[in-house]
């Protein structure tokens, strides 16, 4: 028998009807396969652990903090292996080190070091379902740790690989990867297949369904996902290496992050090693760059833009504004009222044709473009936040998305 | 430095605001000794979480529930450590297992078969404060348990046992242990020392403070128990050795329970083995029988009466039903609006009186008794339940623990 292990998101259980209608769903699918089932803690569940830690202290200890929130998980756990006996089956429940899985000592973003899953294999091979907790492992010196962002999926997909499991089934309260946001497009369609590869550059732009670092490690294995919905019997996208993706399409899809600022250093001297000098404070305070754009220089000056998350913008401001005078730049700008819309596709390498494709049909819009980036499979655009969803309207039409020429092949 | 095991239950932790106060008071006893604070979940939530289970079954299975229930001491304990941060001690958080706290595997009340203190006793001795889950262990096979009832109070004996502490000190939400129950007796006294044995009696017949498991566990061990407020600075009531104890109380207090219901059997035949024959279902059916009275016979024949919980009542009436049939006795009766009402004393031992005054301060109320049964330190009656609370005063009169010539002595 194959093994499969579904993976069950917060909303997925928040209540007590929707874990009965998850074990609904895993007893089906275990008439015919070993079923191992991650999940994740109730929606809002680790809000409030979270809230209760804050009133104490504002920024609560990293280590008290991942014994807390990891009630979460132990709590979904236990309610998704009674409501499984309900439906006749029989389970045996792991928490995260139960299952093997051991990590580093970081708290609050454990790295997976190891996952030894004998024990969890040994319940699959007795006919049990494997409920085990996401979100948390152990550090090799004994304390619970939970494993940061990508939490539960992140879990499910390293457990799936220590399993060697036929694939992973991340259910979620989408239907699956649409070429958009159908909050912005409402003729976005499903994609029936997609890349790792393709998958990473959306999730990192925004599409959020999957986090980029568990799509990386499925990648790196070779475990195929699937994303579907726990409230409907659709499908969902398969997300594949490429080979198994026929050739054909150019652009897959359309995202839209809208979490962004940007900072701007005028003036900035052209010499070597000067850019490094302004990154390294930034690189040190852990703040995430994305995208970072230099032009040519004019008379032995250049201006350089970056962006980092909304949240880290004001340290970002501070950081870049010592740099600038260390490094006798000019004046820092920064705004935080912009967004990034990106096209991704795995046929871009071979088509050099979409950015033009990209920038007339925004021109004609009359949608200003203030930055520009691009990847191997991707190009992203930094526009005005008012302009952001037309962006991406304009798009998805450009690439004739919502029509079937453009679909995917699975 | 000396080694003190503090024990808070659900109310003393119940918000952030208590959670503070016990973290001062923890920081304040940190000062002069090394402190091992065993935490019960907050009050409410193990009653929250029965509810989700029980939303989902009504008799959950004992795994699943002491995995689910197990998280409401893992959160107290990572709320507790962050507010002893606040305080600015080091901590170091304690699961269960992570305690070396090894239980059997009978899921809901696991007893405590071995503690291996090595890493509680290094963060004691690294200068760092011990927070310590209740109620929870492991068994040798790696499932969480909880230890069921007496639960956190236990678990810190246990501790306090295994680390060779100079004391146990559990803090709740009385002042300590009072002659009688204070709702029904305003001018009940605080006692300042009790022996373990009659915390015992007065434990088991409704005083509830401390569960006899707990004291049973630090008597055999012969750990000085404080049993104390949270919310006030008095000393509260020393649990001890009876060698520790000058003469001179008759008396210690006066305790009631509600709980229990009786079942008469009627002309049961006066045969070797009969008796056994008809408590042999009831035990199996491991419900917990009270008093056992049976009156000498009158023409081969007797009336069998016992006491049950009242909510086994209806299971132990059908039991002994069927158990009346068999060894041909007379009808079965029963009645729920009863209440026991015991008088405990080290002293009783030596004054063969406590039984006459008990009867004749009764007897002159004008309270009717229904049952007797006495232990050795203990006389237990059965009486009509609207007439429970009045009997507590008189006898609480009749034995003078209102005044100080009753009072026990430190």
């Amino acid at each position: 028998m194959k093994i499969v292990v579904h993976k069950y998101g917060g909303t997925s259980v928040a209540d007590i009807a929707r874990i009965r209608a998850v074990a609904r769903r895993v007893a089906t699918a275990a008439r015919t396969e070993r079923v191992a089932v991650v999940v994740s803690a109730q929606a809002g569940e680790t809000d409030r652990l979270i809230g209760l830690a804050r009133k104490l202290m504002p920024e609560p200890h990293a280590r008290d903090m991942d014994l807390l929130i990891a009630t979460g998980e132990q709590a979904s756990v236990a309610l998704l292996s009674l409501a499984l006996r309900c439906e006749g089956l029989a389970t045996e429940t792991f928490l995260g080190f139960q299952a093997g899985i051991v990590t580093d000592g970081n708290h609050g973003r454990a790295r997976i070091e190891h996952i030894d899953p004998a024990r969890v294999r040994a319940a699959l091979e007795a006919g049990r379902i494997a409920v085990v907790a996401g979100f948390q492992g152990m550090s090799f010196d004994g304390r619970v740790t939970t494993i940061g962002r990508g939490g539960s999926d992140t879990s499910a997909v390293a457990l799936a690989t220590a399993l060697s499991a036929d694939r992973c089934e991340i259910f979620t309260d989408v239907e699956g990867i649409k070429s958009a946001d159908p909050r912005i497009c409402p003729d976005a369609k499903l994609l029936k297949c997609i890349t790792y590869e393709e998958m990473m550059e959306l999730a990192d732009t925004g599409a959020k369904v999957l986090h980029t670092r568990c799509v990386e490690l499925a990648a790196k294995h070779g475990v195929p996902l699937v994303v579907r919905s726990s409230f409907t019997e659709g499908e969902g996208t398969r997300v594949v290496p490429e080979e198994r993706r026929l050739e054909g399409t150019v652009v897959t899809g359309i995202s839209l992050t809208k979490g962004e600022a940007k900072v701007a250093i005028r003036k900035v001297p052209d010499r070597i090693g000067v850019t490094a000098r302004i990154f390294k404070p930034i690189a040190k305070a852990g703040i995430d760059v994305d995208l970072i754009l230099q032009n040519v220089s004019e008379d032995g000056y250049t201006d350089l833009t970056f962006t980092v998350p909304k949240g880290d913008l004001r340290r970002a401001m501070t950081l870049a504004s010592l740099a600038a005078r260390d490094v006798e730049a000019g004046r820092v700008e920064a705004a935080g009222d912009i967004a990034k819309v990106s096209v991704v596709g795995l046929g871009m390498r071979s088509h050099a044709g979409v950015a033009h494709t990209m920038f007339a049909a925004l021109a004609e819009d009359g949608i200003a473009i203030q930055m520009i980036g691009t990847s191997e499979i991707k190009v992203s655009i930094v526009v005005g936040i008012h302009q952001a969803e037309r962006a991406v309207r304009v798009l998805h039409e450009a690439f004739g998305l919502s029509f079937s020429t453009g679909a995917p092949v699975a």
